[in-house]
């Protein structure tokens, strides 16, 4: 039907014949002459109908936008002075001799170059949005990013195994979408939030190395930039350390930079400790191409007069911290109370801090609302170990050491992109250390830091047990870029009383244990190997690379945040003889249109 | 951990010291030495522990099958006479120096050597199965086999896109899978049956070339080899024939099996048309390996007294066709009766036949209880049509079109099999010029013989209106292979008024069209380009070149013909809470665990 893309027709088809289809982009009528920009997958391509063949010139007079067509034309040079240098194909142009109309268009909802189209819009027509060049751009990034990541792994002798789809429900996970099953009415399935306990189940079967990339579920609500479905690379390997598993999963991540984007990642990646990274950065995602610092003053505060300060400074759960922003003097009042609004949001009750017109003159070259409160010591103490410089402000948190984790650790990223301070390029983490458990206060319970199958730093499941459950460290890892998880993983614990004893941690019963994973403490009994893995968030990795700024952009058909589809008008209502056979019926309150219960 | 794979230590690593990991296949203590056969995802390797290393021959005695340990060892030659030619390891043996036992194992539920173990067991305890080596060898067949379609697909310029796993029903479809959802109570997703909308969708996106690995879902009864997830090689690409995209296709699936089988298929593959398969094979999916071919016998019989035939001969929906089996005289009456029991599941009411002795001497060279029923000239005509030989058996189908199909297609395959008449070797086949539209006389209404996508091969939509529906030819294309349909597609309609043709033949009304179609008819109006595709069944294509006699053989976990999963217990129960979230709940009867209403 075509001898070639439009994109691809250069100087080298020079007065050769050409077949080219594809979308009107645009016509213009310029001294008797039409000019259509014809777009396909490949780019633009320039095409000219005269009046001299009347037949072609009257169907090019009927083109607008959007129209498919398929021109048969020469190639020819472009008259000097109307050459586009910005195309590759911007030397030629096609002088039209044949025009076929191969499917008429409406004019559309918006124009292939309209900047600011609504992000309702650009879904419910999304046929429309992917034909822009950047969207095709992203779709093929994505393509080339999951190309190199099979080959790399089919290289390294992982095995790309495929594991349900309908399953069972995930303990301690997150919500599961759920499916109901007509041969066992009253059953059902549930959705994979990821494959975990299959890709271990795949290690005990002797596969040794698995991968997969595979479309995962959760039912959450989708605050920040979430999709109900998303898509993992799945890994999992057997009879490695999590050195070895580290070593070989950046291997990964740099032949992926290095074949798709050209980009050369540090070897081996930086690693540092969960407890570590939250001290400096408030954060065990830090992004290291922020310069900024969270540093602890709570040992020099803690005889103030100041509550705000020596009440969390007293408090083992509590935290005073420090974060010098260079420069910061020059900010304003009204920035200022921008920021302390922002850290309020992350439950900071309010944002302390000194501005540092001159730090060789001590409590005189400063000026803050909270300098009476604080002894000279502390003072000179913050001043030291800020390292702060004339012009500099110097913001504080204090109190629940979540509260200033979190506050001022958004807070730092916040100011690096504000204030320009984010450096170019890649900053690949290891964070490593990680708790074994976290405490909620609500739930008055432990739960997995990552999830009950990561294996304890410990010897045996006797070292466990004897254990204080806020001392343990997982041999978990996570993989960090530029201040975004991209991926985590774990050494799994592989043997039957370990496990027990970690779901005993997490107040899961025999009894409970038994029904919710009953068929994992089977299998570990049956000769189950050392084993590992990592899953990584491909959309997120995917829209990282992409330079995107929503994983929206790095899907084709993605859910809104109310987790519906535009373009489908998904989901949708079903009759009732199918859900009859299904064993179900509607809430009366559903079925009336109102709230639900 | 380990320095070498068990199935990789060969006499190139003899006296060098290696460090291997993996499962105790079998452990046999032989003249006071000790031996292990132990096992990992490459193979076996024989390990020798003597008991001069006290400790560690303690630890070996300890052994049992299914253990997972590690071993350091030296390489040896084995003694004369002890070698085993059958394995890659089979010159050397390692001596056992250090010994760790990484997990004990109880004795699994079968060995890993056992035959005829119940597929029950073999699911239930899926991890211990696909420890066995025509199990690692079918995951790794089905992971190269994807791997190979990816790297011709990529280098064709197709783009790997994903496509929604929660989206629409499917309107015309079978039974959807439906996930209750939670932000939208009492509406549905539907799981894809196919990506079918969303590739038409791409297409219209510019995406150009489109392929996809993807699950996809129905739930139907389980009858035949079917699973209720099972995975497509999904395809669609702009702008080309049905001749282009056949053989793009084509060369796919040929290097496909060069690459992973080393067999050269047919260039190009033979075709067929529909009614051709279906009057010489009955079958649309004719197996090309068995040399037996229907022959019509109608017109000779028309005359006859005998209703049985004379009846479906004068019938415009009948036919009466022959089956001639070469050497069938053989068959005893048992066997006979056996194959009209056969064809009865088939809805033949019985299956006349003529055993012929001596064709030269016309009906005294014959024996069938029907003829007296045929005349002379009917008889001649038969021996000549069906070119029947001295010991053959001639068998006949006679009633409505279908069920003589039905019966004489499936008895033909059987005969072939049970008579070794199936050649070696892969057959593939174009299956082409599909009737559009069949009648269901359950239900009166014509229904789609592909889907209400699939283009007519007409010039446009007037055409189609003025067209019987009996007499509409579709574009459509199933590639068979060796009697299987592997894939199928078509071009499909790319414009609104066709599409809406279609529609009316199916007795979709304009509303129900908007209500379920709305957004396809609506994306043929903005610039859809002519486009067409294919898929093709992942599973059975991966179990014919296994060799396997089940789609469950070439899944890591599949479900039962009750749909269920036997090694997780999936489906379950789901709380009330949950339940409630969705909006729904479930029926009393089921709630009481009584029959569904």
């Amino acid at each position: 039907m075509r001898s070639h893309y439009c994109g691809k027709v250069d100087e080298s088809l020079l007065d050769q014949e050409v077949t080219v289809c594809g979308w009107v982009n645009r016509r213009r009528d310029h001294g008797g002459v039409i000019f259509v920009d014809l777009r396909d997958r490949e780019g633009l391509l320039q095409v000219v109908f005269d009046p001299d063949r009347a037949e072609v010139f009257e169907t090019a007079e009927r083109l607008r936008s959007e129209f498919v067509i398929r021109v048969r034309g020469r190639v020819r040079r472009r008259p000097e002075g109307t050459t586009n240098d910005k195309l590759p194909t911007g030397q030629v142009e096609v002088l039209g001799l044949e025009l076929e109309v191969l499917n008429k268009a409406e004019t559309p909802p918006f124009h292939q170059d309209e900047h600011d189209v609504g992000e309702d819009l650009r879904l419910k027509y999304r046929y429309v949005d992917m034909r822009r060049e950047h969207m095709q751009r992203k779709l093929k990034l994505r393509a080339q990013v999951t190309s190199a990541m099979r080959r790399h792994l089919d290289e390294q002798g992982f095995l790309d195994v495929e594991t349900p789809m309908l399953t069972r429900a995930t303990p301690e996970g997150a919500r599961d979408y759920v499916v109901p099953s007509r041969t066992h009415p009253g059953q059902f399935f549930a959705l994979p939030q990821s494959p975990q306990l299959f890709k271990q189940l795949l290690m005990m079967s002797g596969v040794d190395r698995y991968y997969q990339i595979v479309r995962c579920f959760r039912d959450e609500d989708l605050r920040a930039d979430r999709q109900p479905e998303f898509t993992q690379l799945d890994m999992e390997m057997s009879f490695m350390s999590e050195e070895q598993i580290m070593e070989l999963v950046e291997g990964l991540i740099r032949s992926l930079f290095k074949d798709v984007m050209g980009v050369e990642l540090e070897n081996p990646f930086p690693r540092m400790p969960y407890a570590e990274a939250m001290r400096r950065f408030g954060s065990d995602k830090p992004d290291l191409r922020i310069p900024l610092e969270l540093v602890d003053v709570a040992d020099l505060v803690a005889d103030a007069e100041f509550k705000v300060f020596s009440g969390p400074a007293a408090d083992k759960n509590g935290r005073v911290a420090a974060l010098r922003l260079p420069k910061g003097g020059e900010l304003t009042r009204k920035e200022i109370d921008g920021y302390t609004e922002f850290v309020g949001r992350y439950g900071a009750k309010g944002l302390a801090y000194i501005k540092v017109n001159d730090p060789s003159q001590g409590r005189e070259g400063l000026q803050s609302p909270i300098l009476k409160f604080l002894s000279d010591e502390a003072v000179a103490g913050i001043l030291e170990r800020t390292a702060a410089e004339a012009g500099d402000l110097i913001f504080f948190g204090a109190d629940k050491a979540t509260v200033v984790n979190d506050a001022l650790g958004a807070l730092r990223v916040k100011l690096g992109k504000d204030r320009g301070l984010v450096a170019d390029g890649w900053r690949p983490l290891w964070v490593v250390d990680f708790p074994m458990f976290e405490y909620d206060e609500g739930d008055k319970r432990w739960y997995s830091l990552h999830h009950p199958f990561t294996a304890p730093r410990v010897e045996n499941a006797e070292a466990l047990k004897s254990a204080k459950p806020e001392e343990l460290i997982s041999r978990a890892y996570d993989m960090v870029l530029n201040g975004s998880e991209i991926g985590g993983g774990s050494v799994r614990i592989h043997d039957t009383e370990m496990q027990s004893a970690v779901f005993d941690y997490l107040g899961i019963s025999e009894e409970e244990a038994e029904e919710k994973f009953g068929f994992l403490l089977e299998a570990l009994k049956y000769g189950c190997p050392p084993h590992g893995g990592i899953a990584f968030g491909l959309d997120r990795l995917v829209m990282l690379m992409a330079g995107a700024d929503s994983i929206r952009e790095v899907i084709a058909f993605p859910k809104t945040q109310t987790a519906a589809c535009l373009l489908t008008d998904a989901p949708g209502t079903v009759d009732n003889k199918q859900l009859r056979d299904l064993g179900i019926r509607l809430r009366k309150t559903v079925q009336d249109g109102e709230a639900k219960e």
